[in-house]
């Protein structure tokens, strides 16, 4: 099969889900991997480093900036957050397309050089729907919660910036959608272009042989 | 979920498969609906009229053509294919999908009138692999497997004219990729624009009752 490799932004407020979305396709298929982010965030219980993110200190995340390394970074919830360049470089040259979860603010830098990128809104149900999540996470306390839930707000706003939009009610529901965009995109005739023209000359000569 | 009812046009050379993977998708969602096509071609066995097409004379078929209710027609091999408007328009009413399975001259016609469409192409791995595949059919003799594969390369030279291009090399593949186009299609943002718009309306709103 003709595939193409992508990149896939899956964004959307903290806390609505995209990150269990995301682990449930990774698990199912090969031809798409994960890139890593760098945070200067705390590790969070369960977290692993080189995993979930890569957990460094501001000093080295301000180095990383001084020498271009990131593709997109950014202060959200006052952490700095960042997309390693070479990651994804490294990927699309072994033909497997990236995944990337990242915050609303980090997705619109990355249109703004990724114009073939495919670009992925996550929304709650509702605003309460939102706050429950945050809750049950119960891994920040009251004042940063109000602060997810105000950034989300602006977040939500700029839906339209995106290409689809997923609302995390049904989680297999959503998980099947995210696959399903993943592989809709991959074999988009204008993303084939080379292989179409390929394709065509390899039939079409068999043809005229036959 | 927000979803919006589309049309799906399915289309490739005689014999590729389409109708093999269409069944298996339509067997799977509700949110689909096939088009029944009109024909004056002959019924093959197992075929079903009503289901698998319409099966009405010349005099029947032109009738129609004259009271315009053909969303587009097509002679092709020697008889007369149309897609009935009628059944399309009731579908989107009732919030369904609707997948056609046509020709590629029939397609190319559809594109006209419908911008909003999803075109996909089904190609053979190779057109060696088309014409075994219309020889173990069966139900034609060799004049007529030679006019289909003729049609064929003239039909592959129009890949480019359609968004997605699915190449039946795996059955299971190509079903999964037809389910995950309808998917994805029906998640775009540009589709759901008024869907949105209230999503957004509704959210924020409740954001600032909180």
């Amino acid at each position: 099969m003709i595939r193409k490799p992508i990149l896939v932004v899956v964004s959307g407020p903290s806390g609505v889900g995209k990150t269990t979305i995301i682990k449930a396709v990774l698990a199912k298929r090969k031809d798409i991997i994960f890139s890593v982010s760098c945070t200067t965030r705390p590790k969070r219980p369960g977290e692993v480093h080189g995993k979930d993110y890569f957990f460094i200190t501001e000093k080295e995340f301000k180095k990383m900036i001084e020498r271009k390394e990131f593709l997109e970074w950014a202060e959200v919830h006052g952490y700095l957050y960042g997309t390693p360049r070479r990651f994804v470089e490294e990927a699309f040259s072994n033909n497997k397309s990236v995944l990337l979860d990242i915050d609303v603010q980090g997705a619109m830098k990355v249109m703004e050089t990724f114009e073939d990128g495919v670009f992925i809104f996550v929304a709650p149900p509702s605003i309460e729907d939102l706050e429950k999540r945050l809750r049950k996470r119960k891994t920040e306390d009251e004042r940063k919660i109000k602060r997810r839930l105000e950034d989300a707000l602006w977040e939500l706003r700029n839906i339209d910036k995106f290409q689809y939009l997923i609302i995390n009610k049904d989680l297999d529901e959503a998980i099947y959608s995210l696959g399903s965009i993943v592989t809709a995109e991959s074999i988009k005739v204008e993303r084939l272009e080379d292989d179409v023209k390929r394709y065509k000359e390899e039939v079409l000569k068999d043809g005229r042989k036959g």
